[in-house]
Protein backbone atom coordinates (compact mmCIF):
# COMPACT_ATOMS: atom_id res chain seq x y z
CA UNK A 1 0.00 0.00 0.00
CA UNK A 2 0.81 3.58 -1.21
CA UNK A 3 -0.05 5.53 2.25
CA UNK A 4 -0.39 9.05 2.08
CA UNK A 5 0.00 10.64 5.49
CA UNK A 6 -2.70 13.34 5.40
CA UNK A 7 -2.16 15.46 8.81
CA UNK A 8 -0.99 17.98 7.85
CA UNK A 9 -4.22 20.18 6.64
CA UNK A 10 -5.28 23.26 7.20
CA UNK A 11 -8.91 21.64 7.60
CA UNK A 12 -7.81 20.10 10.62
CA UNK A 13 -8.61 22.26 13.85
CA UNK A 14 -5.70 20.96 16.02
CA UNK A 15 -2.77 21.65 12.88
CA UNK A 16 -4.29 25.04 11.52
CA UNK A 17 -3.22 27.41 14.32
CA UNK A 18 0.17 25.59 13.73
CA UNK A 19 0.40 26.82 10.01
CA UNK A 20 -1.50 30.12 11.16
CA UNK A 21 1.59 30.48 13.22
CA UNK A 22 4.17 29.00 11.23
CA UNK A 23 4.90 26.27 13.70
CA UNK A 24 7.72 24.99 12.57
CA UNK A 25 8.21 22.67 15.69
CA UNK A 26 4.88 21.51 15.42
CA UNK A 27 5.10 20.31 11.75
CA UNK A 28 8.33 18.86 11.50
CA UNK A 29 7.25 17.03 14.77
CA UNK A 30 4.04 15.56 12.51
CA UNK A 31 6.02 15.00 9.17
CA UNK A 32 8.91 13.09 11.04
CA UNK A 33 6.23 10.95 13.04
CA UNK A 34 4.10 10.03 10.20
CA UNK A 35 6.86 9.23 8.12
CA UNK A 36 8.12 6.77 10.79
CA UNK A 37 4.72 5.06 10.57
CA UNK A 38 4.88 4.28 7.08
CA UNK A 39 3.88 7.04 5.17
CA UNK A 40 5.13 6.83 1.28
CA UNK A 41 4.55 10.82 0.56
CA UNK A 42 3.71 13.68 3.10
CA UNK A 43 0.53 15.69 2.25
CA UNK A 44 0.42 19.47 2.97
CA UNK A 45 -2.38 21.52 2.55
CA UNK A 46 -3.15 25.31 3.59
CA UNK A 47 -6.56 25.91 1.38
CA UNK A 48 -8.13 27.27 4.23
CA UNK A 49 -5.66 30.43 4.13
CA UNK A 50 -7.04 31.63 0.78
CA UNK A 51 -5.16 34.48 -0.11
CA UNK A 52 -1.82 33.11 1.97
CA UNK A 53 -2.47 29.46 0.70
CA UNK A 54 0.95 30.23 -2.09
CA UNK A 55 2.97 31.11 0.77
CA UNK A 56 1.72 29.24 3.38
CA UNK A 57 2.14 26.27 1.18
CA UNK A 58 5.56 26.87 0.40
CA UNK A 59 6.80 27.23 3.84
CA UNK A 60 4.92 23.47 4.68
CA UNK A 61 7.15 22.23 1.69
CA UNK A 62 10.09 23.57 3.02
CA UNK A 63 9.49 22.66 6.31
CA UNK A 64 8.11 19.03 6.03
CA UNK A 65 11.54 18.37 3.58
CA UNK A 66 13.56 19.95 6.22
CA UNK A 67 12.69 16.51 8.73
CA UNK A 68 12.18 13.83 5.62
CA UNK A 69 12.92 12.72 2.52
CA UNK A 70 9.63 11.17 1.62
CA UNK A 71 8.38 13.28 -1.34
CA UNK A 72 5.09 16.00 -0.54
CA UNK A 73 1.57 15.12 -1.63
CA UNK A 74 1.12 18.71 -2.79
CA UNK A 75 -2.93 19.70 -1.79
CA UNK A 76 -4.59 22.38 -3.48
CA UNK A 77 -7.09 23.19 -6.09
CA UNK A 78 -5.15 26.31 -7.16
CA UNK A 79 -2.39 26.20 -9.89
CA UNK A 80 -0.68 29.22 -8.45
CA UNK A 81 -0.04 27.53 -5.13
CA UNK A 82 0.91 24.03 -6.57
CA UNK A 83 3.58 26.11 -9.05
CA UNK A 84 4.79 28.10 -5.78
CA UNK A 85 5.77 25.01 -3.97
CA UNK A 86 6.56 22.88 -6.69
CA UNK A 87 9.43 25.34 -7.38
CA UNK A 88 10.67 24.59 -4.14
CA UNK A 89 10.42 20.77 -4.07
CA UNK A 90 13.90 18.75 -3.99
CA UNK A 91 14.78 15.49 -4.11
CA UNK A 92 11.95 12.80 -4.48
CA UNK A 93 9.38 13.51 -7.26
CA UNK A 94 6.10 14.97 -5.34
CA UNK A 95 2.90 14.28 -6.34
CA UNK A 96 0.29 17.44 -7.22
CA UNK A 97 -3.23 16.43 -5.18
CA UNK A 98 -5.48 16.40 -7.33
CA UNK A 99 -6.30 17.14 -10.73
CA UNK A 100 -10.07 16.84 -12.05
CA UNK A 101 -12.08 16.49 -15.70
CA UNK A 102 -13.37 20.41 -14.37
CA UNK A 103 -12.20 22.09 -18.07
CA UNK A 104 -10.66 25.04 -16.03
CA UNK A 105 -8.99 23.13 -13.74
CA UNK A 106 -7.47 20.09 -15.93
CA UNK A 107 -6.17 22.67 -17.91
CA UNK A 108 -4.33 24.46 -14.74
CA UNK A 109 -2.99 21.62 -13.37
CA UNK A 110 -1.87 20.04 -16.24
CA UNK A 111 0.99 21.98 -17.28
CA UNK A 112 2.32 21.68 -13.77
CA UNK A 113 2.18 17.66 -14.47
CA UNK A 114 4.10 17.72 -17.34
CA UNK A 115 6.45 20.63 -16.32
CA UNK A 116 7.49 19.21 -13.33
CA UNK A 117 7.41 15.39 -14.04
CA UNK A 118 5.26 14.95 -10.84
CA UNK A 119 3.19 12.44 -10.15
CA UNK A 120 -0.73 13.26 -10.14
CA UNK A 121 -3.67 12.46 -8.01
CA UNK A 122 -6.98 12.28 -10.50
CA UNK A 123 -9.78 13.05 -8.70
CA UNK A 124 -13.26 11.65 -10.45
CA UNK A 125 -15.38 14.42 -10.66
CA UNK A 126 -16.07 16.85 -13.78
CA UNK A 127 -18.22 20.14 -14.51
CA UNK A 128 -21.87 18.20 -14.34
CA UNK A 129 -21.03 17.62 -10.69
CA UNK A 130 -19.84 15.20 -8.02
CA UNK A 131 -21.04 11.63 -9.70
CA UNK A 132 -23.56 9.36 -8.12
CA UNK A 133 -22.35 5.55 -9.65
CA UNK A 134 -19.73 3.63 -9.99
CA UNK A 135 -20.32 4.17 -14.21
CA UNK A 136 -19.97 7.37 -13.86
CA UNK A 137 -17.20 7.33 -11.63
CA UNK A 138 -15.57 4.87 -13.81
CA UNK A 139 -16.84 7.09 -16.85
CA UNK A 140 -14.61 10.15 -15.72
CA UNK A 141 -11.62 7.42 -14.40
CA UNK A 142 -11.18 6.72 -17.83
CA UNK A 143 -11.57 9.97 -19.49
CA UNK A 144 -8.91 11.29 -17.45
CA UNK A 145 -6.40 8.18 -17.38
CA UNK A 146 -6.93 8.36 -21.39
CA UNK A 147 -6.03 12.10 -21.50
CA UNK A 148 -3.66 12.29 -19.25
CA UNK A 149 -1.84 9.84 -21.00
CA UNK A 150 -2.10 11.25 -24.39
CA UNK A 151 -0.27 14.42 -23.01
CA UNK A 152 2.39 12.49 -21.79
CA UNK A 153 2.16 11.38 -18.37
CA UNK A 154 2.97 7.83 -17.19
CA UNK A 155 -0.03 5.28 -16.66
CA UNK A 156 2.47 4.80 -13.67
CA UNK A 157 2.35 8.19 -12.22
CA UNK A 158 -1.54 8.78 -12.22
CA UNK A 159 -3.39 7.85 -8.93
CA UNK A 160 -6.93 7.71 -9.19
CA UNK A 161 -9.15 8.87 -6.37
CA UNK A 162 -12.64 7.55 -6.67
CA UNK A 163 -14.00 10.69 -4.54
CA UNK A 164 -15.96 8.41 -1.72
CA UNK A 165 -19.05 10.42 -0.72
CA UNK A 166 -20.57 9.28 3.19
CA UNK A 167 -22.61 6.25 3.06
CA UNK A 168 -24.97 7.96 5.86
CA UNK A 169 -26.45 10.87 2.67
CA UNK A 170 -26.24 7.49 0.42
CA UNK A 171 -26.25 4.24 0.80
CA UNK A 172 -24.49 3.27 -2.63
CA UNK A 173 -21.65 5.72 -2.19
CA UNK A 174 -19.52 3.32 -0.23
CA UNK A 175 -20.05 0.29 -3.26
CA UNK A 176 -19.42 2.96 -5.87
CA UNK A 177 -16.33 3.94 -4.61
CA UNK A 178 -15.05 0.37 -4.32
CA UNK A 179 -16.25 -0.78 -7.21
CA UNK A 180 -14.85 1.80 -9.71
CA UNK A 181 -11.33 1.42 -7.57
CA UNK A 182 -12.14 -2.52 -8.83
CA UNK A 183 -12.43 -1.29 -12.15
CA UNK A 184 -9.89 0.90 -12.94
CA UNK A 185 -7.58 -1.24 -11.42
CA UNK A 186 -8.75 -4.21 -13.81
CA UNK A 187 -8.64 -2.24 -16.99
CA UNK A 188 -5.39 -0.27 -16.31
CA UNK A 189 -3.50 -2.18 -13.46
CA UNK A 190 -0.77 0.37 -13.74
CA UNK A 191 -2.64 3.32 -12.92
CA UNK A 192 -2.49 3.10 -8.80
CA UNK A 193 -5.84 4.69 -6.59
CA UNK A 194 -5.20 7.21 -3.96
CA UNK A 195 -8.48 7.45 -1.93
CA UNK A 196 -9.46 9.89 0.45
CA UNK A 197 -11.05 7.58 3.23
CA UNK A 198 -12.43 9.26 5.89
CA UNK A 199 -15.59 11.02 3.97
CA UNK A 200 -16.97 7.61 4.25
CA UNK A 201 -18.13 7.72 7.36
CA UNK A 202 -19.22 11.28 7.76
CA UNK A 203 -21.66 12.04 9.62
CA UNK A 204 -22.07 8.34 11.97
CA UNK A 205 -20.53 7.50 15.22
CA UNK A 206 -17.82 5.52 15.76
CA UNK A 207 -16.18 6.64 12.46
CA UNK A 208 -13.15 4.81 12.85
CA UNK A 209 -14.64 1.40 12.51
CA UNK A 210 -16.63 2.48 9.49
CA UNK A 211 -13.17 3.84 7.78
CA UNK A 212 -11.49 0.52 9.06
CA UNK A 213 -14.27 -1.77 6.93
CA UNK A 214 -14.00 0.66 4.27
CA UNK A 215 -10.63 0.13 4.10
CA UNK A 216 -10.96 -3.78 4.15
CA UNK A 217 -13.53 -3.72 1.45
CA UNK A 218 -11.31 -1.53 -0.87
CA UNK A 219 -7.85 -3.28 -0.76
CA UNK A 220 -9.91 -6.17 -1.40
CA UNK A 221 -11.54 -4.67 -4.56
CA UNK A 222 -7.62 -3.68 -5.66
CA UNK A 223 -7.18 -0.24 -3.79
CA UNK A 224 -3.17 0.13 -3.67
CA UNK A 225 -2.70 3.37 -2.07
CA UNK A 226 -4.74 5.72 0.29
CA UNK A 227 -4.73 9.31 1.73
CA UNK A 228 -5.07 8.27 5.49
CA UNK A 229 -4.30 8.91 9.17
CA UNK A 230 -0.65 6.88 9.33
CA UNK A 231 -0.31 7.80 13.29
CA UNK A 232 -3.81 6.25 13.43
CA UNK A 233 -2.17 2.55 14.77
CA UNK A 234 -5.04 0.43 14.31
CA UNK A 235 -5.85 1.38 10.89
CA UNK A 236 -2.55 0.79 9.74
CA UNK A 237 -2.78 -2.33 11.61
CA UNK A 238 -6.24 -3.46 9.46
CA UNK A 239 -3.97 -2.71 6.38
CA UNK A 240 -1.36 -5.09 7.52
CA UNK A 241 -3.95 -7.31 8.18
CA UNK A 242 -6.12 -6.91 5.01
CA UNK A 243 -2.33 -7.18 3.10
CA UNK A 244 -1.76 -10.87 4.98
CA UNK A 245 -5.43 -12.06 4.28
CA UNK A 246 -4.75 -11.17 0.74
CA UNK A 247 -2.15 -12.75 0.38
CA UNK A 248 -0.51 -9.54 -0.90
CA UNK A 249 1.82 -9.83 1.99
CA UNK A 250 3.10 -13.36 1.18
CA UNK A 251 3.08 -16.01 4.44
CA UNK A 252 2.22 -13.07 6.03
CA UNK A 253 5.93 -11.73 6.92
CA UNK A 254 5.26 -8.31 6.79
CA UNK A 255 2.27 -8.74 9.14
CA UNK A 256 4.35 -10.88 11.86
CA UNK A 257 7.31 -8.33 11.59
CA UNK A 258 5.12 -5.58 12.60
CA UNK A 259 3.37 -7.62 15.19
CA UNK A 260 7.09 -7.90 16.13
CA UNK A 261 7.62 -4.40 16.66
CA UNK A 262 4.29 -3.96 18.76
CA UNK A 263 1.93 -2.34 16.02
CA UNK A 264 -0.77 -4.27 17.51
CA UNK A 265 -0.14 -3.65 21.01
CA UNK A 266 -3.15 -1.43 21.89
CA UNK A 267 -5.50 -3.24 19.92
CA UNK B 1 -26.49 -11.44 7.38
CA UNK B 2 -27.33 -14.82 8.44
CA UNK B 3 -25.31 -15.86 11.64
CA UNK B 4 -24.96 -19.22 13.19
CA UNK B 5 -23.61 -19.49 16.31
CA UNK B 6 -20.85 -21.41 16.69
CA UNK B 7 -20.25 -21.90 20.72
CA UNK B 8 -21.74 -25.01 21.34
CA UNK B 9 -19.29 -26.90 20.13
CA UNK B 10 -17.16 -29.79 21.61
CA UNK B 11 -13.83 -29.01 20.08
CA UNK B 12 -14.00 -25.74 22.30
CA UNK B 13 -11.70 -26.43 25.52
CA UNK B 14 -14.36 -24.24 27.50
CA UNK B 15 -17.50 -25.76 26.41
CA UNK B 16 -16.38 -29.46 26.14
CA UNK B 17 -16.63 -30.60 29.77
CA UNK B 18 -20.04 -28.97 29.92
CA UNK B 19 -20.91 -31.84 26.97
CA UNK B 20 -19.53 -34.12 29.15
CA UNK B 21 -21.32 -33.65 31.86
CA UNK B 22 -24.13 -33.04 30.84
CA UNK B 23 -24.23 -29.59 32.62
CA UNK B 24 -28.28 -28.25 31.20
CA UNK B 25 -26.97 -24.21 32.93
CA UNK B 26 -23.78 -24.33 30.59
CA UNK B 27 -25.26 -25.58 27.55
CA UNK B 28 -29.08 -23.23 27.77
CA UNK B 29 -26.46 -19.97 28.79
CA UNK B 30 -24.45 -20.07 25.80
CA UNK B 31 -28.03 -21.10 23.73
CA UNK B 32 -29.71 -17.77 25.40
CA UNK B 33 -26.75 -15.61 25.01
CA UNK B 34 -25.91 -16.31 21.44
CA UNK B 35 -29.80 -16.14 20.92
CA UNK B 36 -29.42 -12.60 22.24
CA UNK B 37 -26.89 -11.53 20.40
CA UNK B 38 -28.68 -12.17 17.19
CA UNK B 39 -27.86 -15.64 16.20
CA UNK B 40 -30.24 -16.98 13.38
CA UNK B 41 -29.18 -20.47 14.57
CA UNK B 42 -27.53 -22.08 17.05
CA UNK B 43 -24.71 -24.78 16.12
CA UNK B 44 -24.63 -28.21 17.92
CA UNK B 45 -21.34 -30.09 17.86
CA UNK B 46 -20.80 -33.69 19.93
CA UNK B 47 -17.85 -34.42 17.58
CA UNK B 48 -15.69 -35.16 20.38
CA UNK B 49 -17.40 -37.83 21.79
CA UNK B 50 -17.15 -39.99 19.20
CA UNK B 51 -19.13 -43.29 19.22
CA UNK B 52 -21.38 -41.35 22.40
CA UNK B 53 -21.38 -38.62 19.54
CA UNK B 54 -25.49 -39.29 18.67
CA UNK B 55 -26.77 -39.61 22.60
CA UNK B 56 -25.00 -35.69 23.00
CA UNK B 57 -26.19 -34.45 19.83
CA UNK B 58 -29.57 -35.66 21.25
CA UNK B 59 -29.01 -34.24 24.67
CA UNK B 60 -27.76 -30.93 22.96
CA UNK B 61 -30.26 -30.81 20.66
CA UNK B 62 -33.17 -31.01 23.20
CA UNK B 63 -31.34 -28.74 25.56
CA UNK B 64 -30.82 -25.88 23.42
CA UNK B 65 -34.52 -26.28 21.92
CA UNK B 66 -35.36 -25.75 25.66
CA UNK B 67 -34.07 -22.05 25.93
CA UNK B 68 -34.78 -20.65 22.45
CA UNK B 69 -36.83 -20.46 19.43
CA UNK B 70 -33.59 -20.35 17.22
CA UNK B 71 -33.80 -23.48 14.58
CA UNK B 72 -30.62 -25.31 15.16
CA UNK B 73 -27.62 -26.32 13.35
CA UNK B 74 -26.67 -30.17 13.46
CA UNK B 75 -22.69 -29.88 13.52
CA UNK B 76 -21.92 -33.42 12.18
CA UNK B 77 -20.68 -35.77 9.25
CA UNK B 78 -21.77 -38.84 10.98
CA UNK B 79 -25.50 -39.58 9.43
CA UNK B 80 -26.41 -41.81 12.47
CA UNK B 81 -25.74 -38.90 14.62
CA UNK B 82 -27.62 -36.40 12.68
CA UNK B 83 -30.48 -38.55 12.09
CA UNK B 84 -30.95 -39.11 16.08
CA UNK B 85 -30.51 -35.07 16.49
CA UNK B 86 -33.05 -34.86 13.69
CA UNK B 87 -35.70 -37.07 15.26
CA UNK B 88 -35.87 -34.68 18.25
CA UNK B 89 -36.10 -31.51 16.71
CA UNK B 90 -39.69 -29.62 16.73
CA UNK B 91 -40.44 -25.80 15.96
CA UNK B 92 -37.87 -24.14 13.28
CA UNK B 93 -37.05 -26.18 10.01
CA UNK B 94 -33.24 -27.20 11.31
CA UNK B 95 -30.05 -26.54 9.42
CA UNK B 96 -27.67 -30.08 8.80
CA UNK B 97 -24.07 -29.10 8.78
CA UNK B 98 -22.72 -30.39 6.58
CA UNK B 99 -22.80 -32.52 3.23
CA UNK B 100 -19.68 -32.25 0.80
CA UNK B 101 -18.64 -33.61 -2.62
CA UNK B 102 -17.49 -37.12 -0.78
CA UNK B 103 -19.07 -40.30 -2.29
CA UNK B 104 -19.80 -41.80 0.77
CA UNK B 105 -21.28 -38.58 2.70
CA UNK B 106 -22.81 -37.08 0.07
CA UNK B 107 -24.86 -40.56 -0.19
CA UNK B 108 -25.52 -40.89 3.48
CA UNK B 109 -26.64 -37.39 3.87
CA UNK B 110 -28.87 -36.80 1.06
CA UNK B 111 -31.49 -38.63 2.58
CA UNK B 112 -31.51 -37.21 5.59
CA UNK B 113 -31.60 -33.46 4.03
CA UNK B 114 -35.08 -34.83 1.93
CA UNK B 115 -36.82 -36.43 4.25
CA UNK B 116 -36.71 -33.86 6.82
CA UNK B 117 -36.76 -31.19 4.30
CA UNK B 118 -33.70 -29.52 6.08
CA UNK B 119 -31.47 -26.82 4.88
CA UNK B 120 -27.83 -27.28 4.19
CA UNK B 121 -24.57 -27.33 4.53
CA UNK B 122 -22.49 -27.53 1.60
CA UNK B 123 -19.21 -27.64 1.72
CA UNK B 124 -16.75 -27.29 -1.06
CA UNK B 125 -14.81 -30.76 -0.07
CA UNK B 126 -14.76 -33.61 -2.39
CA UNK B 127 -12.82 -37.19 -2.67
CA UNK B 128 -9.56 -35.57 -4.04
CA UNK B 129 -8.95 -34.04 -0.66
CA UNK B 130 -9.23 -30.41 0.26
CA UNK B 131 -9.07 -27.67 -3.16
CA UNK B 132 -6.66 -25.60 -3.15
CA UNK B 133 -7.95 -22.74 -5.64
CA UNK B 134 -10.97 -20.79 -5.85
CA UNK B 135 -11.38 -22.64 -9.29
CA UNK B 136 -11.61 -26.00 -7.87
CA UNK B 137 -14.00 -24.35 -5.04
CA UNK B 138 -15.99 -23.30 -7.24
CA UNK B 139 -16.35 -26.35 -9.58
CA UNK B 140 -17.24 -28.66 -6.38
CA UNK B 141 -20.00 -25.95 -4.96
CA UNK B 142 -21.31 -26.01 -8.83
CA UNK B 143 -21.93 -29.74 -8.94
CA UNK B 144 -23.32 -29.80 -5.29
CA UNK B 145 -26.18 -26.97 -6.17
CA UNK B 146 -26.70 -28.75 -8.75
CA UNK B 147 -27.05 -32.42 -7.79
CA UNK B 148 -28.83 -31.29 -4.81
CA UNK B 149 -31.25 -29.35 -6.75
CA UNK B 150 -31.69 -32.08 -8.85
CA UNK B 151 -32.50 -33.65 -5.65
CA UNK B 152 -35.18 -31.82 -4.85
CA UNK B 153 -33.67 -29.31 -2.47
CA UNK B 154 -34.58 -25.68 -3.17
CA UNK B 155 -31.71 -23.08 -4.08
CA UNK B 156 -32.59 -21.21 -0.95
CA UNK B 157 -32.08 -23.97 0.98
CA UNK B 158 -28.41 -24.88 0.31
CA UNK B 159 -25.90 -22.61 2.17
CA UNK B 160 -22.59 -23.13 0.56
CA UNK B 161 -19.23 -23.18 2.92
CA UNK B 162 -16.47 -22.24 0.88
CA UNK B 163 -13.75 -24.01 2.90
CA UNK B 164 -11.42 -21.57 4.44
CA UNK B 165 -7.86 -22.56 5.06
CA UNK B 166 -4.93 -20.84 7.40
CA UNK B 167 -3.57 -17.80 5.11
CA UNK B 168 -0.35 -18.61 7.05
CA UNK B 169 0.13 -21.83 5.39
CA UNK B 170 -0.95 -20.39 2.02
CA UNK B 171 -0.67 -17.05 0.75
CA UNK B 172 -3.63 -17.42 -1.73
CA UNK B 173 -6.41 -19.31 0.54
CA UNK B 174 -7.86 -15.89 1.45
CA UNK B 175 -8.44 -14.70 -2.19
CA UNK B 176 -9.56 -18.51 -3.14
CA UNK B 177 -12.81 -18.30 -0.51
CA UNK B 178 -13.36 -14.64 -0.99
CA UNK B 179 -13.24 -15.32 -4.55
CA UNK B 180 -15.78 -18.42 -4.39
CA UNK B 181 -18.17 -16.32 -2.18
CA UNK B 182 -18.45 -14.09 -5.33
CA UNK B 183 -18.74 -16.54 -7.97
CA UNK B 184 -21.36 -18.37 -6.22
CA UNK B 185 -23.13 -15.13 -5.58
CA UNK B 186 -23.36 -14.15 -8.61
CA UNK B 187 -24.37 -17.53 -10.45
CA UNK B 188 -26.85 -18.26 -7.73
CA UNK B 189 -28.26 -15.62 -5.73
CA UNK B 190 -30.51 -17.19 -4.31
CA UNK B 191 -28.08 -20.15 -2.88
CA UNK B 192 -26.80 -18.80 0.95
CA UNK B 193 -23.29 -18.90 1.99
CA UNK B 194 -22.65 -20.65 5.72
CA UNK B 195 -18.51 -19.30 5.67
CA UNK B 196 -16.42 -20.99 8.90
CA UNK B 197 -14.34 -17.68 9.66
CA UNK B 198 -11.68 -18.83 11.98
CA UNK B 199 -9.72 -21.12 10.32
CA UNK B 200 -8.36 -18.26 8.26
CA UNK B 201 -6.15 -17.15 11.25
CA UNK B 202 -4.84 -20.11 12.00
CA UNK B 203 -1.48 -20.15 12.92
CA UNK B 204 -1.03 -16.14 13.71
CA UNK B 205 -0.84 -13.53 16.26
CA UNK B 206 -3.53 -11.37 16.88
CA UNK B 207 -6.29 -13.78 15.48
CA UNK B 208 -9.09 -11.48 15.72
CA UNK B 209 -8.16 -8.95 13.56
CA UNK B 210 -7.36 -11.18 10.82
CA UNK B 211 -10.97 -12.71 11.13
CA UNK B 212 -12.17 -9.07 11.18
CA UNK B 213 -10.43 -8.20 8.31
CA UNK B 214 -11.70 -11.70 6.21
CA UNK B 215 -14.89 -11.19 7.52
CA UNK B 216 -15.24 -7.57 5.83
CA UNK B 217 -13.52 -8.78 2.28
CA UNK B 218 -15.90 -11.70 2.11
CA UNK B 219 -19.09 -9.30 2.69
CA UNK B 220 -18.16 -7.30 0.03
CA UNK B 221 -17.84 -9.94 -2.33
CA UNK B 222 -21.63 -10.90 -1.28
CA UNK B 223 -21.11 -13.22 1.85
CA UNK B 224 -24.93 -13.73 3.27
CA UNK B 225 -24.16 -16.06 5.88
CA UNK B 226 -21.35 -17.26 8.41
CA UNK B 227 -20.69 -19.85 10.69
CA UNK B 228 -18.85 -16.94 13.91
CA UNK B 229 -19.15 -16.10 17.56
CA UNK B 230 -21.95 -14.31 18.09
CA UNK B 231 -20.91 -13.15 21.64
CA UNK B 232 -17.71 -11.69 20.09
CA UNK B 233 -18.92 -7.69 20.19
CA UNK B 234 -16.21 -6.56 18.09
CA UNK B 235 -17.01 -9.07 15.45
CA UNK B 236 -20.97 -8.03 15.47
CA UNK B 237 -19.64 -4.65 15.30
CA UNK B 238 -17.63 -5.22 11.96
CA UNK B 239 -20.69 -6.96 10.69
CA UNK B 240 -23.21 -3.82 11.32
CA UNK B 241 -20.26 -1.54 9.78
CA UNK B 242 -19.32 -3.89 7.04
CA UNK B 243 -23.64 -3.40 6.06
CA UNK B 244 -23.60 -0.02 6.65
CA UNK B 245 -20.79 0.60 4.28
CA UNK B 246 -22.03 -1.83 1.44
CA UNK B 247 -25.79 -0.26 1.60
CA UNK B 248 -26.70 -3.32 2.74
CA UNK B 249 -28.25 -1.44 5.66
CA UNK B 250 -29.48 1.60 3.45
CA UNK B 251 -28.72 4.69 5.46
CA UNK B 252 -27.07 2.68 8.63
CA UNK B 253 -30.99 2.40 10.18
CA UNK B 254 -29.91 -0.49 11.46
CA UNK B 255 -26.00 0.39 12.40
CA UNK B 256 -27.36 3.85 14.02
CA UNK B 257 -29.68 1.18 16.41
CA UNK B 258 -26.99 -1.00 17.47
CA UNK B 259 -25.58 2.02 18.08
CA UNK B 260 -27.72 3.40 20.72
CA UNK B 261 -28.17 0.17 22.20
CA UNK B 262 -24.28 -0.02 22.99
CA UNK B 263 -22.93 -2.80 20.83
CA UNK B 264 -19.62 -0.51 19.95
CA UNK B 265 -19.15 0.54 23.49
CA UNK B 266 -16.23 -1.36 24.52
CA UNK B 267 -14.90 -0.89 20.94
Amino acid sequence: MIIIGEKINSTLKAVRPAIESYNTVVIQDLAKRQTDAGSDYIDVNAGMFHADEPERLVWLAKTVQGVTNKPLCLDSPSAKALEAALEVCYGATPMINSITNEKERYHEILPLVLKYKTKVVALCMDDTGMPETADERYAIAKNLISKLADAGVKLDDIYIDPLVRPVSTGPHYGVAAIDTIRRVKQEYPQVHIACGLSNVSFGLPQRKLINQVFLVAAIAAGMDGAIMDPLDKKLMAFVAAAEAVLGIDEYCVDYLEKYREGLFQDL
